[in-house]
């Protein structure tokens, strides 16, 4: 039997105002299993920047762990970021949502100036540096911008496009992304920017106005994408 | 245009071991899009039997509500189960998870004796008398049938089989339906069964050892099958 390929699938969180977004989180889940892959789950013990309500918008005076919540995507089988031996993966993949640029990065709160957490950091540059490929949708893109600002040749990421309709300000993020020596790409909802050249596939998700099924296949075609970067 | 099918789909939380199953919710909502219907999602506005972390396994020092928390699956959009106008909706889907018989009966703990939550009660008695379908996977079929007990002529449900691999003692909770009143089947983890008399749907799911591929299967056919069902 053939040996199934490994892609660790690093969490945020669990929900999009806080965490992963959990359709995303689940939709790369479930694309790496149709592809006959194993999926690793991974997420820092940290504490989340704050918990929101996801009912009201609201913070919540509350103190949630990325790992434990995170672990309710991963059913449980979800290992610590500081135990990932990446000889052991052949990709990473990072679903978005708001816990990508809260708990990864500060750039929720500060954009591009935002710091990275220095385990996230680690784990992108080591897969980059061993030219293992990079899956990255929604808001997760700008924490590869972080991870690799001032290190990289200019790695093209895309976060969605000015065109259609986003809840967001895509003219703005794009223009942090420029600001870390990295640059942005438009492309529409359901499709992938690959950079080849830098082995980091990203497509915008829910960064954009989406169904359910967008993402499903926005997620899909990022995991299809970065299958075949993987040397 | 012709007008959309809006299916209700009831949440008990956000996780496996004390809310809905993400994986199983998901999916429910992705084939429910995928078939060009409505998701309405729903849960009651109660707090949880527990908190579970689902890295250990063990119970938190926490309160979480039910309605708060599933709202993370549903991105905000989901109403109070006190709020629904069943008029308003086609049909019913209940993902499962350890919610189903924590927060909406107390099944996992007092087996069929548990009381059900009225409000959940109330929602599937209606839905079942007004002979709109209604479709569980996983574990929520057992809370159709408290649901239903003593008042339906014998429904047909599903959670799986005892000849393949389940982490679960499936003869007992096929045993503890059959007590309800109704009539507990066997089916493998990617097949549904429709009690077409009654209109109810039902599949294992993670009832049985599964891969997020096959839950995903058995969440569509379901979805498939409630919709045919659609008077």
């Amino acid at each position: 039997m053939e040996k199934k390929l490994k892609f660790g699938v690093l969490f945020s969180g669990c929900g999009v105002y806080d965490g992963s977004e959990i359709h995303e989180a689940v939709s790369v889940l479930l694309a790496i299993d149709k592809m006959n892959m194993e999926a690793i789950c991974i997420a820092p013990n940290i504490n989340q920047h704050h918990v929101i309500n996801h009912l009201t918008g609201e913070e919540m005076p509350e103190t949630r762990n990325v790992l434990v919540e995170a672990a309710r995507i991963a059913r449980g089988a979800i290992i610590d970021i500081e135990q990932v031996n990446i000889n052991e993966l052949d990709a990473l993949i990072m679903p978005g949502g708001f816990g990508a640029a809260k708990n990864f990065t500060k750039w929720a709160f500060e954009g591009p100036a935002g710091e990275i957490l220095p385990s996230v950091k680690k784990i992108i540059q080591a897969f980059y540096n061993a030219k293992k490929p990079i899956g990255a949708v929604c808001m997760a893109p700008t924490t590869i911008a972080k991870a690799l600002e001032g290190t990289s040749a200019g790695v093209q990421l895309t976060i969605g496009n000015t065109i259609d309709k986003s809840p967001y300000d895509i003219a703005a993020i794009s223009g942090g992304i420029n600001q870390t020596g990295n640059l942005a790409v438009m492309v529409s909802v359901d499709d992938v920017f690959v950079d080849k050249a830098h082995k980091i596939v990203t497509s915008p998700c829910y960064m954009m106005e989406a169904t359910i099924s967008q993402i499903y296949v926005g997620a899909e075609k990022t995991v299809m994408k970065v299958k075949e970067l993987v040397g």
